[in-house]
């Protein structure tokens, strides 16, 4: 019986392979214009899935992280995430007529970005805390899947989530197919990508890494709840990544994606002194497409990390030349 | 070619099916006891698992949470990182001198376990502090792995990696081939079981939760390290639980394991109102081949737990009764 099973499944396998063999003529980043970016990258994975070659990885160690904002979707004008925290406001400010005349509530109300992002971090915090606390973690998954249903970006009218970057989705795919386990580590709200990345990205809760504020256990009514209350635990950001990856996953990446500052020290974990490691950053060079910034923007500023980029000999994606497409064909 | 592919590999398929179909007869825990606990374990699994059914999990879904000490390994006559924590400050001597007179180094020196428990927390804390921090993680880790390798069970004379219960391991196993994803949910630190637990449990490093001391990122000769701080950064243990399960995970268990009543609320938050979970305390029955304790044990306390597990109909290990064998067979 033994024998006969792998006669059987030998023989499917060998033709399976064989038609795989065909199939990987097909192109697995069909956004990405054929150059250096698309080239590095696909050498790379092929250096480190090769078995018996000296710079082989085991799958367990394929480890790729991706910072979210502007790496994975777009943080222009203004974060998403603040875009959904100024939509909370005027949903909650029937409850808080006071914030009709106290800052930074009055500036989120009346849409004046400029005074709010004058009050600089603390008006920021100030918002996150009273749109973002005060429920439980199923509450707030459920606030954020209603909101994501309906809003749309203010400049291309699309929804938040039909703005991801299709080169990017590709890429997260291919380096799964080759083994690779896909990680966001992003300095935006934990509870507020968890509810869709799975869907949008592939990408499970568990694989998410983010800043969160902190957590209480409680029992209402014989339910166990986790009160989410207006105090900071952690900022997963800049000096945080690093810290957030080794609590989280507990082994270093060996493939990191930034695209600001933000995210030099995670690139500078994953890629400094270490073999068979891979940092990318995708530069934001398109006006047209997306946006173009980085060493004098307010949001997103890649300045250090663009010499370091030069310095390291890490991998700098250029949208605009890199990518035949920015985001996915919808019909949103 | 398609189609040749299809009929070779669905032949296969199905004979190597009639084998495993086969092969299930034969048991999946043989170090279990026929009874009342081995029964449930395997009429959930095969509740979650069967396709079609109104209770059918699909595999995304089926998180198991385990606490690791009096769960997965004992905890007596001390938690195995607490007798680390003594060879540490032993090792750790020669450079402070002060510590011969100065509780609660001195108790430690002296293995004055009753003066050290009656310090209190504050006096492990301390001692977890001077032990396990100023380092980076690798050299933590390496320092955890060289005393696993040498350092054995005061009682037993067993490695304390020998001394994990082979029937958890058969149970570990059993879940994974059941398409379950195994955490560890654990009161001790999460950069102490780390090292250690793939090879021995099957969990790899991103799927251990436990306590943590602060770390620092920073790059040190041009090398990037973590630094371990001398701070409390998350206790994993009681209402921790929960929180670390969600922090990590980002989804509820649909089970839990545990043994004291620092588990009460992790198997609250996995059962309490919820279709399709299943909750276990392990009850440490066995004074010959293991240890004796519940209500009144000063650790690994299990009183108010004992109680919801009977109200709650959650599953109670009785180690003497349903365990055929305590330790896997080994020649340490």
């Amino acid at each position: 019986m033994k024998r006969l099973i792998l006669v059987f499944l030998v023989a499917g396998l060998l033709l399976a392979t064989a038609a795989r063999t065909h199939a990987q003529v097909d192109d697995p980043l069909p956004s990405w214009n054929d150059g250096q970016a698309k080239k590095r990258i696909t050498g790379f994975v092929k250096t480190v899935t090769t078995e018996n070659s000296p710079d082989f990885v085991p799958e367990a160690g394929r480890i790729a992280v991706f910072d979210n904002d502007g790496t994975l979707w777009p943080e222009q004008p203004m974060y998403f995430q603040l875009a959904f925290a100024l939509d909370r406001v005027k949903a909650l400010a029937p409850e808080h007529p006071e914030w009709k005349s106290t800052q930074p509530f009055k500036a989120a109300l009346e849409g004046d970005l400029k005074t709010l992002f004058a009050g600089g971090e603390h008006a920021l915090l100030e918002l996150v805390m009273a749109t973002h606390a005060g429920n439980t973690t199923e509450e707030f998954s459920q606030i954020v899947q209603d909101w994501l249903a309906t809003a749309k970006h203010p400049e291309t009218g699309r929804l938040f989530t039909a703005m991801v970057y299709q080169p990017m989705l590709e890429l997260l795919a291919y380096l799964r197919a080759n083994g690779f386990k896909t990680y966001i580590v992003s300095g935006g709200g934990i509870e507020f990508m968890r509810p869709w990345t799975e869907d949008i990205y592939g990408i499970p809760p568990e694989q998410v890494i983010g800043s969160s504020i902190k957590t209480e256990f409680e029992i209402r009514d014989g339910t166990p709840v986790l009160v989410r209350l207006p105090e900071i635990n952690f900022i997963d950001d800049k000096a945080g990544k690093p810290v957030g990856i080794n609590q989280h996953i507990g082994r270093r990446p060996i493939a990191a994606f930034g695209n600001s500052d933000g995210d030099l020290q995670m690139l500078q974990w994953t890629c400094l002194k270490r073999e068979n490691s891979f940092c990318v950053y995708v530069h934001h060079t398109d006006a047209e497409r997306e946006w173009a910034y980085d060493r004098d923007s307010h949001i997103g500023k890649l300045d250090k990390g663009l010499d370091e980029a030069r310095s390291n000999g890490w991998t700098v994606v250029d949208m605009k030349q890199d990518w035949k497409q920015v985001y996915p064909q919808t019909s949103q």
